[in-house]
Formats: structure tokens, C-alpha cells, sequence
């Protein structure tokens, strides 16, 4: 992969992960110009007095009139209408990506409004935090973290090779794969974790709130992603409903044999079972 | 609660937990004289080394014949028949606590067992890791954690005093509970979230386990108590079975109404779930 310095990269929505983006490209050297749009007149303001931005655009056309390359970070439900939205003023031979953790319906929506003038290669870097906001972005936040990219069978393939070659550069290892097997893995590793730690919080909150003053380090680190956003959680878990419906059957299946086994003193079963999570949980990579 | 200095505290089969009471009373001073039991010979000779060992017994027994203090280290299984092997040469006035992760029982039989010359209280440390074994034992194990005492309503008052004051001194925030009042705890804020995990890994190893070489730092937290000891956690699950399974069967209600829910596309009711588990986690009081 050939890392080039783009002449403009431009950010739409800057969220957690699009002022993230901009730490890291600046850091990495990744684009000469660094031009943000967001909604709010407010962000902007204060986007415009950020050492990572360049410029700030007051409409997404603006911003990306003179760009070679777009991220869109808005939530997953506002990234299609922006892609939409920014098509006409795109230059011919602009490239587009995306942070969005659902990519079926926006890799193939995103890459017909675009064409045939520019190039969309959805992405979804498996960074982030239960924080939001640009405020909270970091240059590091995609060191050695996975970054998904889901290509169409038609997509150039110098399109491809420039989306996966610019996240390399913000320090993500590149994985491509096709959209729907994208939403199917991200649905068991990403969507469901998330699905069980707010139903456990939303269960212990039924029991007895003031039991979470007592939580160990078990209970603390189990639970941390529930304190992620509802609204951005709910537009995932409606754009990947039906891969997460199966996922989540899986894990209730699992946990419904480990139900039956304890009731019935069947331990064997029981520590096959903790045995099974365990050597599945050692084997994974070390932390980035 | 008065901090005493003892003249000796005596670990039994430290492991993780015991191997940090060790490096804390020394750390803190609660003990002018540490002395360790291990059951392997291997054990004893390399305790025997450790700067915060003073003296290493052959035999439970002749661990705690001088002994002021007792810290029972072992599994929970190990427990109550330890207590019974040392209670003939406990000294007179001495006392005994533990780490069980489960109190009923162990508290129950652990007084029946040393009375009338000696005193048992129950403790249980919301302290650990996935780490097994002395080796890796900290000072810092228990600061500003939970600490659960479970006191019996017969139990001398001198000796709840004392037992909450070692583990003060040790750094841990005592609170006292009746031991069934602490399995029910417990099994909701500690036992549950193990269970939760372990599952959520056997569930994903039978999908793909090579998925897991994309998790981000969500799957990563969620599953790290996974790695766990699957033969500790048998025997916590096994002596705290019915809690166990009455805090699942509740898990298991709130996801399936989830489900549902998602299944139907009631977002509202979607969202109010994700926004009770969020309002919940963020009350968590801050990391030690």
C-alpha cells in the first residue's frame, strides 16, 4: 500500500472518531489541509481553533469542493443522506470512506450516489469509547486496532488500495471484507457484547441500584461499554437488527444449556462450558 | 475501628488474594510476623524466599499455633475444612477470617468450628484478577475496594471490630452484611457478570473464533474475567448455586423482553432499555 499525502482531506460530523481522524492524520502526516464541517455553528466556532483543523466550512458542499478525500462521522443513519447530499460537489476522482459500524445498506448506497465521478470504500474502525465527541478524540485512538474496509465487487481497486493504504497510516491494521460479512462479524464481536452489558446494567438497576457501589474490577470492566450513547446504539442495532437477533439467539442458547447444567448439578458440563469461554478468551491478541 | 499491630498473622494456601494480604499487612504494618502454609512442598520453599514471608510452616497446625490473626486463602471449597483441621491449635482469643467468594456456608460452619476459644468472621474482598497464584499477588490488591465482612448476629463485637480493622488497614472499604445477604449481592454483581462472560465466549468460539483477532477494546472488557480459573469458579457457582441461578433467570427475562423488543422494531422500548443500563453504569462511583 503507497501512503500518499492527500492534498485535502475533508471530515464531516466530527464525532469521537472524526476528531480522532484529524489528531491522527495530522500526527501521521496523512493530508496537507485539514477542513472540518459540522452542524452545529457552535462546534464550528471551536472546531475552527483546533491545531488539527485547517479550515471549517460552514455547509458539507463547501467542504468538499476542493477535497481528494471525505470521512463521513456521523452517526450510521445521517451517513447515507450526507454522502447523498455532498455527491454533486464532490471532484471528479475524490475519494469517500466512512467511520460507520453497519456497512450493508451504506456500502452499497454510498457507493452509487458517488459514481461514477468518485470512489466509496465504506470503513469501520473497531476503536472508540463510551465517550462522544471530537473533545475526546485522540491521534493514538486507532494504533494497531482493526479498521474494517468493505469494498463492492465493482469498486476500483486504486480506490481500494488508497482507503486501505490512508487508515494504515493512522496506525489500524486493514481488514477487507464484504459488507454483509461485516455486519455478520461485528454483530457477534461488537453488537452483542453491547446488547448484554446494558441488559445486565439495566437488570442490576432493577434489583438494587446501590449494589454497584460494591463492583469490582469484574463487574466495572464488564459493564463499561453500557455507558456508551442510546441514540447512536439504537441506529446500529436498527441497521444490523437482523444479523444481532441472530447473535443475540446464539449467546441465549448458550446461556440457557449453562442454566440447565447448574440447575442440575451437571458440573462437568458446567466447567466444559468455563473452560470453553476461557481458552476462547486467552487466545486472544494482546492488547494494542 | 482500631488499627492493632499483630504479633503474628498466619496465611493459609495463599493464591492471588492471599499472596496480596501478605505484601499489604507488610506494606502497612498490621503484622509484626507473617507465616505461610502452602500445601505443595515446591510452594513453601519459594514462599520462603518472598521479602514478606517470615517463616514457613510444614502444616496447617503448626501455622497458626502462634498465631493472633488467620487468613484462610484457600478455594472456596477448601475452606471450611481447612478452619476445621487448625480450629484444635488455634490459640485462645485468636482469630480467623477468609476471601471466600461465597459466605453462607462458610461462615456458618467456620464459627461453629473454632468457637468457643477462637472467632471466625467472613470476609470477602471484591479484589482479584484473572491471574491465578501468589506470584502475582499486590499491595495495592484491596485499596479503596469493597471489602464484605459477614458477621454472624452471635459473633463478638470485639471480634467484627478487629477482623474490619485489619482489612481497613489493608486498604479495603469494610462493609458488613449477613452472609446470605452477601451471596445475594454477589451473585448479581459478581457471579453473574463471570457467567455473562464465560457464555459470550463459548457462544463466539463456536461461531469463529478467529473473529476475536478484530475485537476492540468493547469485547476486550467484556470478556477479560472469561480467562478466569474454571475450576474456582465451579466451586463459587457450586456453593452459591440458587443465587446464581435466580440472578440468570432475571439476566435472562431482561434479554428476551430486549428481544423482543428489537425483534417487533420498538426502538422506544430499544432505547429506554440501552438508557437504563447507561444511567445505571455511569453511577458507578469513580475506578480506584
Amino acid at each position: 500500500m503507497t501512503a500518499t499525502i492527500h492534498p485535502q482531506l475533508t471530515i464531516l460530523a466530527p464525532g469521537l472518531l472524526g476528531g480522532s481522524v484529524a489528531r491522527a492524520a495530522r500526527l501521521h502526516g496523512a493530508a496537507q489541509r485539514i477542513v472540518v464541517w459540522a452542524r452545529r455553528p457552535a462546534s464550528r466556532l471551536a472546531l475552527s481553533q483546533q491545531p488539527w483543523c485547517d479550515g471549517v466550512a460552514n455547509t458539507p458542499e463547501d467542504a468538499v469542493r476542493q477535497a481528494s478525500l471525505v470521512v463521513i462521522a456521523a452517526p450510521v443513519d445521517k451517513i447515507v443522506p450526507l454522502i447523498q447530499q455532498i455527491a454533486p460537489a464532490l471532484p471528479p476522482g475524490s475519494l469517500v470512506t466512512d467511520v460507520g459500524s453497519v456497512k450493508g445498506e451504506i456500502s452499497r448506497l454510498g457507493a452509487a450516489a458517488v459514481a461514477p465521478h468518485a470512489h466509496f470504500v465504506g470503513a469501520h474502525p473497531m476503536a472508540g469509547s463510551e465517550k462522544t465527541g471530537w473533545e475526546h478524540g485522540m491521534a493514538e485512538l486507532f494504533q494497531k486496532r482493526t479498521c474494517f474496509i468493505t469494498p463492492l465487487a465493482e469498486t476500483a481497486p486504486h480506490a481500494i488500495a488508497a482507503i486501505a493504504a490512508f487508515w494504515s497510516q493512522l496506525g489500524a491494521q486493514v481488514v477487507a471484507v464484504a459488507p454483509d460479512e461485516h455486519d455478520r462479524i461485528v454483530a457477534h464481536i461488537s453488537h452483542l457484547p453491547q446488547v448484554i452489558a446494558s441488559n445486565l446494567c439495566a437488570a442490576l438497576a432493577r434489583e438494587n441500584p446501590t449494589w454497584r457501589n460494591f463492583a469490582g474490577g469484574g463487574l466495572r470492566d464488564t459493564t463499561r461499554i453500557a455507558a456508551s450513547d442510546a441514540q447512536l446504539w439504537r441506529s446500529i442495532l436498527e441497521q444490523n437488527r437482523d444479523e444481532v437477533l441472530g447473535a443475540l439467539g446464539k449467546f441465549q442458547a448458550e446461556l440457557a444449556a449453562f442454566q440447565t447444567a447448574l440447575a442440575h448439578r451437571d458440573y462437568a458440563a458446567v466447567v466444559a462450558q468455563l473452560e470453553r469461554g476461557k481458552a476462547y478468551r486467552e487466545q486472544f491478541l494482546p492488547a494494542p
